[in-house]
């Protein structure tokens, strides 16, 4: 936990938070803060500032927050065709740590249909991971997340509104174009990387990507695992902006 | 599974195997093979190439195999503070997956003695993980792993046996030097990437790889937990060195 992250609710008008739980344990046992001591915190989709132990003992953490700016949104947003639930279990902290502003879950013909009854699509089970990989990576933007049950529907009438003018990436093993090609000269713009379920996308979704804008991209001639391919293309994309 | 690795001693002088385990399964309810269909094999550290399928009933799926060339060593070594076994069980089929030649595990500062304990650490845990993950990638080089309780004499004395004539990185939140611009103009040579333990490398630790040759390179400013670090670390030295 390299940040707290409060929500407003919890910060009373003089700026001061009283914790009791996970974040207080951690404080108490892992950082061992004493008075006076100032820590990183930050407000859910706000900004990040210092809070300064005002008391510290019998499991609780009383801190006294000033607040600076409000990180920007990570440029790349996920297009994924909905993983296995105990992979997207996992994949949760980590995208957020790696800096996702929207992740788009969908439907593919090579997704089973009872991923979509798993409790890892609940808010109340990945939001607490979403906050984690966010005090893992200092942030304090909570990554969108929606779902989509009609891949076409989705590709054809819901993209652009949710990730409007964005370079939009396709990750594919036939690619031969290396992602920092494919975005130099990108920089400021926002990505939408577009990843596969196991087996990869079908020649019907492959070319309706390709009509909506994707440029397919390479990652090398190891199939991956989705899980790892996410990480690894994310990484990739992030690395590209920061070179543009 | 994109490829079955085959044990040179289960191939008979023919060429032919008769797979009865996890690899017949998968080769019929996964694939659903039938006689005379062609699927990619390899053998352990040696050959990739091409199996006939004879027979494939009873649970037994007998192959004729024709082997090429054998894939060359992933040009990537790993030196990583030896993780969470937890996380480090995870990590297995992935860095197999990622392709990397060698795994040099150590000890430090902020490594736990007990994580030297774990049955992870044990070769008829992790081999199986690893093989797992050369088939994902369709390799059938089995990274070489060894394990270093004393970090000073691995550094100082046996690290440029195991590793030799590479160049040497060293991730770290301090570090500015972007992996691409670090290994720009390294094509042909091998790397070797230094991962610290959760809470990094400690100060004598930083300085002795630094005084043995790694450059210190940055990932971005987010701290990333040390299995994802590596993932999108190996990703972006292969990404790089493809790119020399």
């Amino acid at each position: 936990m390299n940040l707290i992250l409060l929500d407003p609710a919890e910060v009373t008008s003089d700026g001061t938070v009283t914790l009791r739980d996970g974040r207080a344990r951690h404080l108490l046992t892992v950082l061992e803060v004493t008075t006076n001591q100032e820590v990183r915190v930050g407000l859910l989709d706000g900004p990040a500032g210092t809070g300064r132990v005002l008391a510290a003992a019998d499991g609780a953490v009383i801190l006294a927050c000033s607040f600076g700016d409000t990180p920007l949104e990570p440029p790349v947003d996920l297009l994924l065709a909905l993983p296995r639930p105990k992979v997207l279990h996992r994949l949760w902290a980590q995208f957020a740590a790696l800096g996702v502003g929207r992740i788009v879950l969908t439907n593919a013909a090579r997704v089973e249909r009872q991923y979509f009854d798993t409790h890892v699509l609940d808010e109340r089970v990945y939001r607490p991971l979403l906050i984690e990989g966010l005090q893992q990576a200092r942030d304090t933007r909570v990554p969108r997340v929606s779902i989509h049950r009609q891949f076409r529907i989705l590709v054809e009438d819901d993209l652009e509104t949710l990730c409007p003018g964005t370079a939009r990436l396709l990750a594919d093993p036939s690619g031969e174009l290396a992602i920092g090609r494919a975005l130099s000269g990108a920089g400021g713009s926002r990505v939408l990387l577009a990843v596969g379920p196991e087996g990869g996308w079908n020649a019907f979704e492959h070319n309706l990507l390709l009509a909506h804008g994707f440029r397919t991209v390479a990652i090398g001639s190891r199939p991956l695992r989705s899980d790892t391919a996410c990480i690894a293309l994310l990484a990739l994309v992030h690395e590209s902006l920061r070179a543009t």
